[in-house]
């Protein structure tokens, strides 16, 4: 196990994480690198680094997410931040304030880095936009996830000891799913084949330009794959246009044994959590030996460790 | 006073805490030995140790908890402890998820301590066995609630000089309650000569075979006791079988003044907290020169210092 | 700018801060002066003092107030106390409990500053009485919320030089407003002329003891005006007593650039937030060169930074 030391500088000139979009393959690296380093760090005893220290850290989030929360909550924690958390749920910044009030408001307060989920894609650069410190999106709509997609890449890289050159198909609800989206532009910048799996209805028109080979059945888009990444099939963001049976769709879509007996055998499978058991993927594959789920939380944490340590050093006074 | 000094470590070979069960007399005895450097501590301005200095402590709360929940936070951010708070009554954990997928969730995040309080008995040691972290049980349904025993064993010890030999009346909702059950378990096995009081319909059956003098009054059962312990009616945990009047249940089993002169002139009288006054107690009692609920509430901030700082020591990298 | 550094202690006798009302105009200056030294270190890169190292502050909101919880949090962190939140609203503390049994509760957990919130006027100084530590009123019902007539003293002073001498005219929705009370007293210790501009039915009985002139319409209240200070309309708090047509309001009383034209040229405009758009201010305004309500929001953090620690001087054991 490597020591839990700071990691070495890359070169990262950007104030915010917004997106993977516009990120370059050796920015990517380099996040993914200093991820390693604060997987160790975790695993210590003293699970503490105060690259941090005396910085204010604001999870700023217009949706719930308990998961993704507790794991920016816990990097910026085990770095030294005075992290503060606002949920939005029950605020008056909910009910009358703009989303631009509250950035105004809270850039007042002088944080260092935002960390913000909100349920419209954009809302997280256009608050970037308002304030002086960094911001990093931690979804927004149907956008981006990108911390999402780079702690799937770290579970990859330390599963298969690369990305080039793998083929990963991405299966079920493309279409709600910024999860899909930030990960197929990463797994394509670092060379990566992937495929999207999914009915037409859940597709997004237009998909095809991100640079993916669709596929309709599992069968043909699990064939040769090294990773079977499923997605969480998002019913309370879908409104009427399509509300399939469950039972169908496990029967079709959803990843059991059979399934995915169709990938490579060495293939590893993926969820972003939480799972709805017995919609999208069966309890046999969850927990059995080809599942690298329990790995993607753990590498959760380390990957925000490094995403905050990174914008850290680019701070207006640092 | 004693100097807040680290306690001197005892033999704890448990990972968790999740029952007074099986612990010996010599571990609580540790246990509170340990409490009375941490009370120590808290009356100092500078109320801090470093144990738990990098350590990740999460308090996983399934029922709301505002006193439990700030006292086993309090008592963490006080050994600096890095806290996280997950109430999950409005998270994805909540709604969609298995216990088990939430322990499997939080267990990748490396935490080293998790509290948790479940509205189901037995919930907290199926989610202890999901974990490679120790476990507190801050209270499983009917079943057991630990720390709060141990409190109100602290409670009693400064109070009285020792526990051995006391008659100790535990009155009212016997049946509904995990610190009766706890309390009987640990004044039992330190020697203390427990009785219970209360109608047969807040009874469980066979609450005898726990080694408990039954009473229906509080005249006979309070007769000679030294410590007058009252439980909370949990009115919201009663479904039809019984819905006492309260008045009625005033009359017959709240502690006042007149019911309070049956016990011994120098008894001391005790509840857990939040207090129904005029239904278990009356405020002439609770706010009068015997009653030590106060002490209570501070010796459970001092008691959860004492178990996370035990458990801590048993981490499996310590 | 200046350095920093811890600021120098001043006179201040007092163990709580309930309100405005009572303090010297050496106190409140000692206040603002200390605030000025947490301005600096909250724009420093490492924005940290370890003044409240191993304190204990409890915020504790009967209220929802994201804005005002968040400020004194991250003032505390700043601070280096070990800050908690318990937001009463869902708890039994709030279904069960009297007040008082949350303050000796809290009490026995033995913090050093409790800042409450709550909707009832007085219920901050009753609290107070109950316990050993200090305790910072952040707004009870109509009465006062001192730290913010604080953070506008700031403001001025920063913007201009002084208050002695200046005009303050504060507009609107006076009747429900803590914050106009504590800011009339306050200007007036300091020197300031001030006066209320609002419909009668917004202006409670007997206002002008407090020291105001009165005024019914914005042309002749602003006029000759250095600072304007716009209340939000608290459309919650009223009870059918006064529904105002949110268009006819703003007609007549809500700040727009020709209203605004009839104070100084040099006058400024603040707000407390959280701002009603349209209704008392128009965005011309709120985001004009004239605003100063971002800096309100800055001043927020400082003010709270001076007020913790100049009652931690004060602690029984300090």
């Amino acid at each position: 196990m490597s020591t839990p030391s700071e990691p070495a500088p890359f070169a990262f000139p950007h104030r915010h994480l917004l997106g993977i979009e516009g990120l370059s393959a050796a920015e990517i690296e380099g996040l993914l690198a200093a991820a390693e380093d604060a997987v160790a760090l975790s695993r210590q005893v003293e699970k503490k680094r105060t690259t941090l220290r005396g910085r204010t850290q604001v999870n700023l989030f217009f949706e719930n997410s308990t998961r993704t929360q507790s794991s920016f909550e816990i990097a910026g924690k085990r770095l030294g931040a005075d992290v503060m958390n606002m949920s939005v749920g029950n605020s008056s910044m909910k009910k009358g304030e703009t989303v631009l009030d509250t950035a105004a408001t809270l850039n007042a307060m002088r944080p260092d880095i935002i960390v913000v989920r909100h349920h419209a894609a954009g809302a997280v650069a256009l608050l970037a936009q308002k304030v002086d410190c960094s911001v990093v999106n931690a979804g927004d709509g149907a956008h981006e996830h990108p911390t999402q997609a780079l702690l799937d890449a770290l579970t990859i890289l330390r599963a298969k000891g690369r990305i080039a050159g793998l083929v990963v198909a991405i299966c079920g609800d493309v279409l709600h799913s910024r999860v899909a989206r930030s990960n197929i532009i990463l797994l394509n910048a670092l060379g990566a084949q992937v495929r999207v799996v999914a009915p037409s209805t859940l597709l997004p028109t237009g998909i095809e330009r991100l640079g993916v080979e669709v596929f309709r059945t599992m069968r043909e888009g699990l064939a040769g794959a090294d990773v079977v990444m499923m997605l969480r099939l998002q019913l309370e963001r879908m409104n009427g246009s399509f509300v399939p049976s469950v039972k169908e769709y496990f029967k079709h879509f959803g990843l059991d044994g059979a399934k995915l007996a169709y990938a490579r055998p060495d293939a590893v499978v993926m969820h972003p959590g939480p799972m709805n058991r017995g919609v999208e993927i069966a309890s046999e594959v969850a927990d059995g030996p080809q599942s690298l789920i329990r790995d993607q939380v753990e590498m959760g944490v380390a990957v925000r460790m490094a995403v905050l340590e990174t914008l850290a050093r680019h701070l207006p006074n640092a």
